[in-house]
């Protein structure tokens, strides 16, 4: 008999509470839930397992466990619960990414000196085993690049502005509408949560600790349906890609919007649905695409834990530990790149341009106090350089820039 | 100290010995071979750790050893010698598909009566991690449905006739000259290689037992560039997939050379690269892309077996041994399908088509003896009961099927 509290019974704490109920005849070890902590008691009134619901955490620490199963999500206070939980010894399972970006160095840490293990394979890309993937399957593997679409929101935003025309606006309107996207939708569409996930994922593949904030963070706010006109000039889809690469002793990180051929692979991935292409020495690439989010695919994967603790099949995570990544914001590759710089001389920049880059032609001249320009085969920080030499020019009023990858 | 003997020094050994010399220092429980079995010793006399190296498999078993891992092939005497290392309570691992597909439920009983673990992540799907993400990541999921790519050797010929238009035995040798296919290719074109890995595939996800024999196999040996013309038509590309769907309580199982359409993601899977796509209760449709063979994605497969004996991570393989499935040769669902119809009189077969469908169009009255017919929308049940009714008409000689899915 295994015996477990959880903390949370929002979208994934049902999702997992409904997994236990409907798997328990097939588990040779009886799983019981002996506490349930919540905020509102009232609200689960019609729950199942009402009778083990508290609101208090002490209530919820006094009962007996071996596992503690924490999906509140936030930081606090689910880090000081972890925490207190691993101090007692208890198993932790955990589909919070926040925490582990932040403190999985701290908690990790606790869970060795007590000799638990803590795991995650629900924090980052829902359903997709991931993390399984990465610190079980490709451990013979040194891995050379991930390339992820790991915000089901934005992909989901991105995917209706692009095949419905709608403005990012109604795009977001809309996947608030179907649950896609929370009121307040900062952490996703700024790529903050990308960021993060990416975070994760770099540190168990690259065995270095990686802070999320120090990855070169673009959100989709900006994207407008120019951006998709053009993209589809050149057969392109525009998805929100995390990215980190090894080059040389550094790794290059970057969640931004860009532009990937309709024919690819990372194109097919549409609405909510994830994906991660890992590049390992030995494997090659190897594909990952589900569900990153909802109440059973994440269910599912906190389940996939509980079971690997119930069977004792633990993994020693000591990346978060590790040195730290030395980042980069630029990849040593060449790219091509649409540029759209604001400005008051359309002809200067355009001039300014063909000075300094080999190959560029104009895409539309026809906006007002806009031009865009396609730049072919050089490198991102190239482009950067060039933008930051024209900044302070009067007839400068900012740019974007769209790298194909 | 983990001390492991090898049996097979091929193209998976050299690959997998390669991974425990590059990652000795990584571990902290160093692995020693002990012994590594080959046929003919003189070949690997270039080759690390000769001085183990035995044509003698009583030398072997004479060696101490706790894993011993299989990658020799071949049915005999991989049968006698895996039985013989779980009998002697030795953990095994293998990547031999024809071994765990005939004698999966014998080894698996020897294994759980010895109290050892029998493991072969490598024996389906090279590199892709498809058993331990059925048999841990899932374990939360009743599995609906596979749909795969498992062949490498008919994906890449397949590929090269839909993309560079040779015809089936040019696209083989190709195949022969690059390594993709062996001298004789009967087991990888028959479709018997796919069907033997899709019968393992299905017994852990149905959790039943199922005979490879017993699934509807078609090759790829009559497919012609004419296909591939009608295929184009439809913007389609064709596949051998391996199909295992739940209908009811029975199993519908196939491997056979069907249409997909170009976007889909299954059309870009190409070449030698392999492609499963599960359907969970709870996950939903689960992607995995990544290289099927070849030494070192194969030996990365092996290598985490090692990997997971040496921790301590076990998962119980029981479904080997439970009821047989009861397979089915048609799914319970409607598809479109090209018929080409060999026949002395392109009228009469036109005419007792357009009696029994109620949709078809004739692609191509063209050929010689030979009508294409489009049929939309009914079951591949219905079209085959339309072949057995005209099968012994005068007219009649023989035809060729090709479903949409």
């Amino acid at each position: 008999m295994t015996k477990v509290a959880i903390m949370g019974y929002g979208v994934v704490g049902s999702g997992l509470i409904e997994l236990i109920d409907k798997n328990r005849e097939k588990n040779d070890n009886e799983v019981v839930i002996t506490s349930i902590l919540v905020r509102n008691k009232e609200k689960h009134k019609n729950c199942s397992h009402y009778e083990v619901i508290t609101t208090d955490s002490e209530e919820l620490f006094s009962k007996e466990s071996d596992i503690v199963i924490e999906v509140m999500g936030g930081i606090h206070p689910a880090y000081e619960y972890v925490k207190r939980a691993l101090t007692l010894k208890k198993h932790v399972i955990t589909a919070n990414k926040d925490l582990i970006a932040t403190f999985g160095q701290e908690l990790f840490n606790i869970a060795k000196e007590n000799s638990v293990s803590l795991k995650f394979e629900a924090a980052v890309a829902g359903g997709i085993p991931i993390i399984k993937a990465l610190t079980e399957s490709l451990c013979g593997n040194k891995v050379n690049a991930i390339k992820a679409i790991l915000n089901g929101t934005t992909n989901f935003i991105l995917t209706k502005m692009g095949s419905e025309k709608l403005s990012y606006d109604e795009a977001l309107k809309e996947a608030q509408k179907l649950g896609f996207a929370e009121a307040n939708p900062e952490a996703d569409v700024e790529g903050y949560d990308a960021a993060r996930k990416l975070a994760i994922l770099s540190s168990l593949a690259f065995d270095k600790s990686f802070k999320w904030e120090d990855i070169n963070i673009n959100g989709i706010t900006e994207i407008d349906s120019n951006d998709f006109k053009y993209a589809k000039k050149f057969n392109c889809k525009i998805k929100l890609v995390a990215e980190a690469v090894k080059c040389r002793n550094k790794i290059y990180t970057s969640v931004k919007p860009v532009l990937v051929d309709e024919d690819s692979i990372l194109a097919k991935i549409d609405n909510e649905v994830n994906g991660v292409i890992l590049n390992g020495d030995e494997i090659g690439e190897l594909i990952f695409i589900g569900k990153g989010a909802g109440k059973l695919p994440t269910g599912s994967s906190v389940y996939s834990d509980l079971n690997d603790i119930i069977n004792c099949r633990f993994s020693d995570i000591g990346s978060f530990n590790k040195e730290k990544a030395e980042m980069i914001n630029y990849a040593h590759k060449t790219c091509n790149s649409i540029l759209r710089i604001r400005t008051s001389d359309k002809d200067e920049v355009v001039s300014r341009c063909r000075d300094i880059f080999n190959n560029i032609k104009i895409i539309d001249k026809s906006l007002k106090d806009e031009v865009v320009l396609y730049i072919e085969c050089t490198s991102e920080a190239y482009v950067q350089k060039f933008i930051e030499t024209i900044k302070d020019e009067i007839y400068y009023k900012g740019c974007k820039k769209l790298i194909f990858i």
